[in-house]
C-alpha cells in the first residue's frame, strides 16, 4: 500500500510521527496485533464508545495513558525496538481508560491517572523481567495488577472515590430466575459485539464491530479467533447459567475474546489439532471470569481481564512440550516480540 | 513376585493394560507413590468410603478424573515416561472426587468434571513447566487451583450449584468450647484415619486404614511417614485448641499426611538431622490448614489439598542448600520424576 | 575506630562475639544496613518504645526471634557468610515483634513465636531459592508470609487469641471528615518519625528518632532516603485524603520508608536520574500499603511489611535493563550480599 510505505517513510524521518507510530501500535497491541491502522481504527471506535457512554474522558484517559506509558519508556531509556512496536503502551492505556469510568472526575483523579500510568510501565519492565524465565508475555497482567492496586486504595483515600465498581460484599449463589435467556440472534448479536468493546470497559456494540474491521486489517485469523471466542463463551455462559444481564453487556466474554485471539492467532501456528485445545482454553477463561468475581467480591473490585491473563498463560506455558513432540521449530523471538 | 512380572510383561505387550498401568500409578501418586498395586487398594478404599458415605459418584468422579486426565496427556502427546508413571493422573483424579462430592448431581456436573479434568492436565504441564526452575515438583498444586476457580465460578453460575462447600462468611475467632476435646485413643485412633482418607475428602477410617496399607505395600518409610504426620498434626491442632469437630474428621490432618510423607519418606533421604526438619513441616502445615481456613471463610471454598502444597514446598526449595552442605549427591533426576 | 576494630578482632577470636555480631547485624538488616553499631542502637530504640507502650514483651520477642533465627540458620548449617551478616536474623526478628504484640500473652504464645522463628528461618531460604533467578533479595517477604499465617491461624486457635489486630469486616470507602488534617510541623513532623518506628510495629517519635541515628552511623545516603520516605509518604497520604489517625501514628509511611532506604541507598547507584523514579515507588508504596488495607480487611490481618516489599520488587526488578543501558556494571554480588 501506498499510505502504508509513506507512513513507515516517514517514521523513519521524523521523530514525531515514529512517536506518533509507536502510539498507534500501542493501541493495536491491547488486541496482540502490531499494526498503527489497527490502532487507530481501536482509538476511533474507543472515542465513539466513550462519547456514547456520556464519558468522554474514558477517550481522554485512554490517550493519555498510552503516551504517558510510551514517554515513560523512552525517558527509563530500555531498548527501543520493543517501545516502537507499542509494548509499553496498552498497558498504560487500559489503566488510564479504567481510572478514567470508575474514579469520581477531577484533577486529583487526572493526577492519579498520570501516576497509574507511569508505574504501570515500571510493572510491564518488571514483569516481562520475570516472565522471559519461561517465555511467556506478560500480557495485560501490569494494567491488571497495578489498577488493582490503584482501585482498592480508592476506599482509604477520601479524596479518591471510585463511583463505578460494585460495593464490597460476600458472594452468594446466583437466582435461577436471575440467568433467565432467550437465546436469539438478537440477543447474542450485540451481546457478542460488546464482548469485544469491553475489552475496553466499555458496552457498545458499534465500537465492538469497529474493533473486529480494525482485528481484520491487520490478521484474518485474528478477527475470527476474536469472533470464536464471543461466540463460545457466550453461549457457554448462557448454558452454565450465568446472570443474563451480565452475558448481554459482553462482561462474560471480554477475556474469552482475548484468550481466543492469543491462543488462535498470535502464539500458536494455527492447526487442526488446536481447535480443542483453544475452545478448552475459551470455556476455561469463562471459569476463570465467574470465579474472579466471586473470589474479588468482598473487596469490591472489578476482574479486569484478569481471566484472559491467567487461562491464557495455562494455556501457553505447555507450548514447549507441546510443540516440541510436533517437530516444529520453536518462534521463541518472534512470540517474545509479538507481545 | 510373579503377578508383579507378568503384569510388568504385560504393560509391555498391550496398550491397554500399559494405560490400566499407568492409571493405577496415577492413583498411586496422590500419596506421591508409584507402584500399581498401591494404586488399586487406593481405589478400593476410596470406592469404600464413597459407598459408605452414600456418595457412589465420588468414586466414579475419581476413575473419570484419572482416565481423562491420563488420555489428555496422552493426546497432548506430551513424553511417555512420565504419563506411564501416572503423574498426569492424579491431579485430574482429585478434581474429580472434589467436583462429583461439592456439586449438585447431574449431567451438566459430570460434562464440568470431565472440562475440570481436561484442564486440570493442562495446569500440570503448566506448572510443571514454571516449577522446574528451582527442581520443585507441582505437586497437587494443579488440582487445588483448577478446583479452586471451578467451585469459586459454581456460585455465579445458576444451573451447577454447589451443595456441599461452607457458605461465604467473615471469619470470627473459634469458641473454647468448640476446642473442648478429650484426648482418649478412641478419639484419636479414628481421627489419625481420618486424617489419611480426607486426602480424597471422605472421612472414613476403614478407608484410611486401606490406605495405609497401600502406602505400605509401597513403602515402608511413606507409611511410617504419614503415621507420624497423622500423629503429630492432630496433637498439635488439639493442643493448640482447634475445632474438636473438625479435628475429629480428620481436617486437621490430612494436608500433614501427606507434607510428611513428601519430607519424611520421598523427597529427602532419611537421616536423624531430618526429623526436627520434619516435624516443623508437619506443624507448619497445621498452621497453614488453619490459616486458609481463615483467608477463604469469605470466598466460600475449601481448602483441599493447598496447606500440602505450600507447606511443602516451602521445605523442599532449600533442599539445595541444605543437602550440598552435607556432601550428598544431588538426586535431582529422581526427585523429578518421582512426582 | 578504635572500639570497631578490636569488636571485629574479637568476633574472629570467640565463637560467641561471632554470634552476637551475627545478631546485632541482623537487626540492622531490618533497615538494609550491615553494621553491627547501627543494630545496637536499633535494640535500643526498640527496647525503648516497647517498654513506653507497656509492652516490653515486644522487645524480648525481638531478642528472642533473632536469636532463635540466627541459631536456625547455623543449625541448619548454609552457608555461614550470609548468616554472619545478618541475613537470617532480621526476618524472625520482626516475626517475634509481631507474634508478641499480636497475640495473648502466655507460655503458649511464645512456643508459637520459637516455631514461627523456626519456620521463618526456612522460609528465608526457600524465599531466596526462588528469587535468586531474577537478582532480587527476599527483603522482609519471609517474615510477612509467616507471620500472615501465624495470625489467620489464630482465628482457629481458641488456645492462641490474638489480641490487637482488626475484626475481619468488608472494606468500606473512607468518611470525608476522617481523613481531615490541619497539616502544621506539630502534626507532621512526630508522624514522621513514627513512620521509622513503626518499621518495628512500635508508634514512638524517640524510637523512630533513635533509628534514624542509627541509620546515619551506617549510612548518610540511608537515613536521607529514610527522611525522604517519611516525609513524602506522609504529604502523599495527607493529599489524597486518608485517615488522619492512621497518618498520624505512622501507619502510612513504615513501608514507604523502607522502599525509600533500599531504593536510594542500597540496590541502586544514587544518581539525580534516580529521583523522579524513587519518588514513584515511594508514592506506589502508599498505593500499596492503601489497597492491602482494603484487601485484608475481610480477613482481619495487617499489611506488615507486604507493601514495602512488592513495591521494591516491582522498582527492583527492572533494574538489569535500566542500568545495561546507562553502561554501568552490575554490583549482582553485591547486591545479593548486602540483602
Amino acid at each position: 500500500m501506498d499510505v502504508g510505505r509513506s507512513w513507515h517513510d516517514a517514521t523513519q524521518r521524523y521523530a514525531l510521527v515514529a512517536f506518533i507510530d509507536a502510539n498507534l501500535r500501542g493501541a493495536s497491541q491491547v488486541l496482540l496485533q502490531n499494526n498503527p491502522a489497527t490502532g487507530l481504527i481501536i482509538l476511533v471506535a474507543v472515542c465513539w464508545g466513550a462519547v456514547d457512554a456520556q464519558t468522554p474522558r474514558a477517550a481522554i484517559g485512554a490517550v493519555a495513558g498510552l503516551v504517558v506509558g510510551t514517554t515513560t519508556a523512552l525517558l527509563l531509556r530500555i531498548p527501543h525496538a520493543p517501545v516502537r512496536e507499542g509494548l509499553f503502551g496498552f498497558n498504560p492505556l487500559l489503566t488510564g481508560v479504567a481510572i478514567s469510568i470508575y474514579l469520581r472526575p477531577g484533577a486529583l483523579m487526572w493526577i492519579y491517572l498520570v501516576i497509574g500510568a507511569v508505574v504501570t510501565t515500571v510493572v510491564t519492565v518488571a514483569t516481562g523481567a520475570v516472565l522471559k524465565t519461561w517465555g511467556v508475555p506478560p500480557l495485560t497482567f501490569p494494567f491488571v495488577l497495578t489498577t488493582w492496586f490503584l482501585l482498592l486504595a480508592t476506599y482509604q483515600f477520601a479524596r479518591l472515590g471510585n463511583i463505578a465498581i460494585g460495593r464490597p460484599a460476600l458472594p452468594h449463589t446466583l437466582d435461577q430466575r436471575a440467568a433467565h435467556v432467550h437465546v436469539t440472534a438478537a440477543f447474542l448479536t450485540p451481546s457478542m459485539l460488546k464482548d469485544v468493546s469491553e475489552v475496553f470497559l466499555l458496552g457498545n456494540w458499534v465500537t465492538g464491530a469497529l474493533i473486529l474491521v480494525a482485528l481484520a486489517v491487520s490478521s484474518r485469523w485474528a478477527a475470527g479467533s476474536a469472533i470464536a471466542g464471543a461466540v463460545v463463551s457466550t453461549l457457554f455462559a448462557v448454558w452454565v447459567g450465568a446472570s443474563a444481564s451480565a452475558v448481554a453487556v459482553g462482561l462474560y466474554g471480554f477475556s474469552a475474546v482475548l484468550t481466543a485471539v492469543a491462543l488462535g492467532g498470535v502464539f500458536y501456528h494455527p492447526s487442526r489439532r488446536l481447535v480443542p485445545y483453544m475452545l478448552f482454553g475459551i470455556v476455561f477463561t469463562v471459569v476463570i471470569q465467574a470465579a474472579l468475581g466471586t473470589a474479588l467480591a468482598p473487596v469490591g473490585i472489578p476482574t479486569l481481564t484478569a481471566p484472559f491473563v491467567f487461562a491464557t498463560w495455562l494455556f501457553l506455558l505447555p507450548k514447549r512440550d507441546l510443540v516440541q513432540t510436533e517437530h516444529h521449530e520453536l518462534p521463541e523471538h518472534d512470540m517474545l516480540r509479538t507481545r
